[in-house]
């Protein structure tokens, strides 16, 4: 199953992908959003049992929103593939190395992503994500993969100067609307188990950026879902970015940044594609 | 106006501190929890007389919980007062150092912070909070406090080797209970403008760990509301964690650990006291 989050003028939608496009209802009338139905795999197959009844959806009346918009948690991993680690000057970790992004910072497949008023240094970052469905604690490395209700695309957008201003670099990953995320939360029985040997590719305008295969995870999807929970509570809906792979913007020479007009695009096969057009925040007045 | 919130058998509540104790109404009755009433003073002042009127609570049946139990964000500030960026060895910073916190790490007052299974360097900080009332994005610094729906005391219990394992600290912040926050949402009104001139006094055990003045944090409240939504939109609810003073644990001589049965105050004149007891987490089995 392949499921949307969308926005109408009456509201939130939740929708699925059926006879070439996707079919949804209003959240109001579900009763619950995705989030809502991820906590066991029946109730998220009785949603999509639900929505392939539902009636087709107009793509011109709809916005899509990150397929989790308000996820409890975003977990992101940097330094998750040693080409990228070695571009940044970093040693390959031992541990995954966490940092968190706040729900105000989505956007969804289509949306334009916001080079700040305050910053030229934008940069792009094509991930991998997975979706947390079962939650739960202290989850062992065998059972991980049963606690991800789908997967995912991200364009983990960084603002480079903010980023390394300060020892964390949460400020960089925290603007309005910098982090990609969609354009469908794919159930793990349409992937390879784990999304193994897939290939994630990010194309700036068409041009190439950034390939590698998810075989080169340093930390594949189950040794984070086992690690994180060793120190916290996994929750339906929770959100783990995988990090991405050599070739960002910042690290090029010259350096490469995204500019207003640009299309950026996250690709990873038979999950998706994620497209994000540029464009610059308003200045303040 | 001093507001908890707090949970019974039968769910969540808000209080208000009156007649030498609380009064309070579930959240179900009052059709709202107590970030639902922040954005707005005159929300704010609404509920208060609601609950003015409302039952005392006897405080042996409430389990009182972090004032805002979900807040959209836990902004951290890391190395915000000079002697503790000295002591860990870092620059007195010229820009706020972020890092963020899970929901899931928090606690109320009163209620065990848990020293991990997966390590015995528990640590404590005294930290004072702001909560945001009114949202925004580029608030400048003449309007920031005019977004504070008020202040609170935060235990910012952090697990050295997991915070520094990595460059990013956030493993260490986001073991499940090692948040305590609370115990009150102290409304602007009954404080000095911006938190300014309080002091705040961390105990363990009864001693005295860590003292400082508000006067001595580098970035003050409304430098940090303020330069916080340069990047993002504030909202009603979020928590900025503004940092701690000089005195951890982690870099005394000897080292000083949390060990279950220790007793953690952080204390702030006209604030309050926020105490939690140290328990060890049962060892998964």
């Amino acid at each position: 199953m392949r499921f949307i989050t969308y926005r109408t003028a009456e509201g939130e939608g939740v929708g699925i992908a059926a006879d070439g496009g996707y079919r949804g209802r209003p959240v109001q009338v579900l009763g619950r959003d995705l989030k809502g139905a991820l906590h066991d795999g029946q109730a998220l197959a009785a949603l999509g049992r639900e929505l392939a009844g539902a009636p087709l959806l107009d793509m011109d009346d709809i916005e899509l929103l990150a397929p989790i918009p308000r996820p409890d948690k975003i977990i992101c991993v940097g330094l998750n593939y040693a080409d990228h680690s070695a571009e940044s000057g970093f040693e390959v970790p031992t541990y995954p190395t966490v940092f968190a992004r706040f729900a105000s910072s989505l956007v969804g497949h289509g949306a334009a992503m916001v080079r700040p008023a305050a910053s030229d240094l934008f940069d792009y970052e094509g991930e991998l994500v997975a979706v947390i469905g079962k939650g739960g604690r202290h989850i062992g490395r065998a059972q991980a993969l049963d606690h991800v209700a789908g997967y995912s695309l991200f364009n983990d957008g960084s603002v480079r100067d903010f980023q390394i201003r300060t020892p964390q670099w949460t400020m960089g990953k925290a603007f309005d609307g910098t982090g990609a995320f969609g354009p469908e939360l794919v159930t793990p029985d349409e992937l390879p188990e784990g999304c193994k040997g897939l290939t994630l590719t990010v194309r700036l305008n068409g041009e190439v950026m950034q390939c590698a295969s998810t075989d080169d995870l340093i930390f594949g999807i189950a040794d984070l879902v086992a690690t994180l929970s060793e120190a916290m509570t996994l929750a339906p809906g929770d959100v783990i970015v995988t990090g991405t792979p050599g070739g960002v913007g910042a690290m090029r020479k010259p350096p490469v940044w995204l500019k207003p007009g640009d299309i950026c695009t996250v690709e990873m096969d038979r999950i998706g594609t994620l497209s994000n057009p540029v464009r610059q925040e308003a200045v303040p007045v």
